[in-house]
């Protein structure tokens, strides 16, 4: 087992800005990953020097092919490696001499199935020839703001949010959402077995990362406790985590995935509160989480106001609100009084929820929202769209603008007009959640790391 | 208040298999519900006769428009509302002249807004005049084996799905979802204030209906609970029931939506339990529910074996599995030894989960089912696609057909041979669900029914 070495992060500058990238197993075959890599890195954009290594080819997707890194004209900063594993540590000491200061592993067949002898190798190798590595056994590394996505799917689209992943399926189906929901990525890492780099260090890099303002992670353990704990309290940005192994059966099968030491999940529970780390219960959670602390702003206390036109909608999110630490406060008679005088039409429930009903227009919303908004009625508000209204996502633009509170938006039910709106809310970059209940999951959220950070100041 | 009418289902028989339908409030907007409302009955495919009643058009939507219900040559089965609600009560009447026996109120202004003397009064002349009501305030009916989509959005897939739904946002979030996913709907009730009909009436219709396998209700509270638990009791197909109102302000926020009481949270799980009823916790997870035991046969153990291509997915989906009362056992000896003999490539990790790995091919998978199915291994078995596999619906479609035990199937992190996949399911009408967490809870919900059903025979 390795120890923790403390990285500085200028020693992943030759990983996360490489200005030259050779491929090894560069296939010309489209099914197999080391053509797949190659594609990608080309299809994201890269503009930095890109290698193809395969002895037998001389070009791979219309790049020069080049028998081996020595043969490589210039000097190269990070290689990947798509070849198998016993060939590795020969290959590292060829990078050193083209100095390489980082590696990305994606080939298997290491401590996953066994064999930790030659994943030892490997990391003694890469010591020695002072290289820092991804993985082995990972699904490779994406860093946007340097144009390299030396990984699959092809994730192009530049954001904010940074995912750091023991699984190579979750970090994919993370950004995999994002791209699709136009919310981007800053950089996506599959950590694979972590033999020398592991989520510490790119908590740190991506902490310091000037594009992330947001880090989400899944994880089946963590190693090094104490500098866990070190390494996130220092990073004043929200971390969000999704950590499996919680029951007993799932502890022993992380164990057997990835030799994770899950842990006590209640242990684990602590070092979160902690560190003010936010804690997702599903992979679908920890999309919403970051994707909500990517740019929705903290709420300043607890109180929520629900406007909605669906009012089973409001409901289920009411039922949610109050399981998740969040008050639902019963309007006060000022403000009654206020919302029946304002130019909603009659037929409405003023109440908490607020419902509209279903001929509700942006209007309305927006009506309600600077009634409440006058009497500092709450501190985040859900807006509820249940029913096809036009204009949502300019509306609620123009609302994120005028008030600084936290807004949670949920559509459904809208039909056609739905799926417009859904584009436009991706177009002008505001979140949209799909359910009443997960969309107040993340205002709840909001508020729990708002008052982590309230008590542990 | 009403009392609860023990319903025979012929007197729904003119909602259900209407053969003439009359929409007053037949608007030329197409902004209006009554045009959106015409439209659907058209575009749905509705092949009785069709009656557009509007005095200022002569026609609407290509139809002949009439100036009243009483100008209409014929009798009529089905009249749907779309006008002010005062107007209702007269033309309930003219309404019992043509022999109408079904009403659709989707007007709103009634006891939702206070106003319960109309209300009462709508109800009254429907019962003097032996006409069936749903609603008022409520977003509609579809039946798709009479091809009548009453409603909105447009659902024209057929399926085994009922969904019977307080809020009419959800119903058309549930439909929405159906038609989307090539899954279809028997029929979708929106049951608005229910002054006549009421949940159990489309139990009661729906459980007899033949083509429904499967009834997904969203409820705030139940008003007839002796009632409701005796037809319940004798309906033998899964019903699942997400029901709001769960915690004291969401109860509250029930009573004020459709004056429901929803009653304590507990006392509901007791009838649930006793009545083999299915809880789901958020739209999505009803949704999922309905998806799969409408496909998916009952376990009979608790005995989950997982078979995946990813480490991270499996071990989250073990922790919802062993929180959700599946059991995760360890393979026994001489089924490892199987796995090892087996064709198989030899880097696989063989336990609990199986991991397969990331270059797992459909035939490993289909070779593992077989070779745990000699063994009898599990009672049920959750299969995650977790990497770009192609060919997995066709391989899972002959796995059901050849082993009749449930299969759960996840499919996520594959890119765009994930996309293909998707739509090969969809037209093989094999469900799978996007994390592993929602396709284990699913699994878990059918084991559950089961357990109940053999605890309550």
């Amino acid at each position: 087992m390795s120890e923790w070495i403390t990285v500085r992060s200028d020693q992943l500058q030759k990983i996360f800005w490489a200005k030259s990238v050779a491929v090894l197993g560069a296939s010309t075959n489209p099914a197999k990953l080391g053509h797949i890599i190659l594609r990608n890195i080309i299809e994201g954009g890269y503009d930095g020097s890109l290698y193809p290594i395969n002895p037998n080819a001389h070009e791979v997707l219309g790049l020069t092919a080049y028998t081996d890194l020595l043969s490589i004209p210039t000097d190269v900063d990070l290689v990947v490696f798509v070849v198998p594993g016993p060939m590795i540590p020969t290959l590292l000491e060829q990078a050193k001499e083209k100095k390489a200061g980082g590696a990305i592993v994606i080939s298997g067949g290491f401590r996953e199935v066994g064999n930790d002898a030659l994943e030892h190798e490997v990391l003694v190798t890469a010591r020695r020839c002072s290289i820092r590595m991804i993985g082995p056994n990972c699904q490779g590394f994406t860093f946007r703001p340097n144009k390299l996505c030396a990984s699959w799917p092809l994730i192009t689209r530049r954001g904010s949010i940074a995912i750091i992943s023991q699984s190579g399926t979750i970090a994919a189906t993370l950004a995999g959402w994002a791209e699709q929901d136009s919310v981007g990525v800053s950089g996506v890492v599959s950590l694979g077995n972590q033999a020398d780099l592991c989520e510490i260090d790119f908590i740190q890099a991506f902490g310091e990362d000037v594009e992330t303002k947001v880090i989400v992670m899944y994880i089946e353990g963590v190693k090094y406790g104490r500098q866990f704990m070190d390494t996130v309290t220092q990073i004043n940005k929200p971390i969000i985590v999704l950590k499996s192994g919680r029951t007993p059966s799932g502890e022993k099968a992380a164990a057997s995935h990835t030799k994770s030491m899950a842990g006590r999940d209640d242990v684990f529970s602590g070092i979160c509160e902690q560190a003010g780390i936010i804690r997702a219960a599903t992979i679908e959670e920890a999309y919403d989480f970051a994707k909500g602390f990517n740019s929705i702003p903290a709420p300043l206390g607890n109180r929520l106001l629900i406007i909605t036109s669906s009012g089973g909608s409001g409901i289920l999110a009411v039922d949610v609100a109050e399981n998740h630490g969040l008050r639902i406060l019963s309007l006060e008679a000022m403000l009654k009084e206020d919302l029946r005088k304002s130019k909603l039409p009659h037929a409405r429930v003023i109440g908490n929820p607020i419902d509209l009903t279903g001929d509700a227009s942006i209007a309305d919303y927006l009506e309600v929202l600077r009634v409440c908004e006058t009497r500092d009625a709450a501190d985040m508000y859900l807006i509820i769209f249940g029913d096809p209204i036009a204009g949502a996502a300019e509306g609620i633009k123009k609302a994120t603008q005028q008030y600084k509170k936290p807004l949670g938006i949920c559509y459904l039910g809208g039909g056609t007009v739905q799926s417009d709106e859904l584009k436009n809310f991706s177009d002008l970059e505001l979140p949209v959640f799909p359910t009443p209940e997960r969309a107040t999951r993340l205002l709840a959220a909001l508020y729990h790391r708002q008052s982590l950070k309230e008590n542990y100041p």
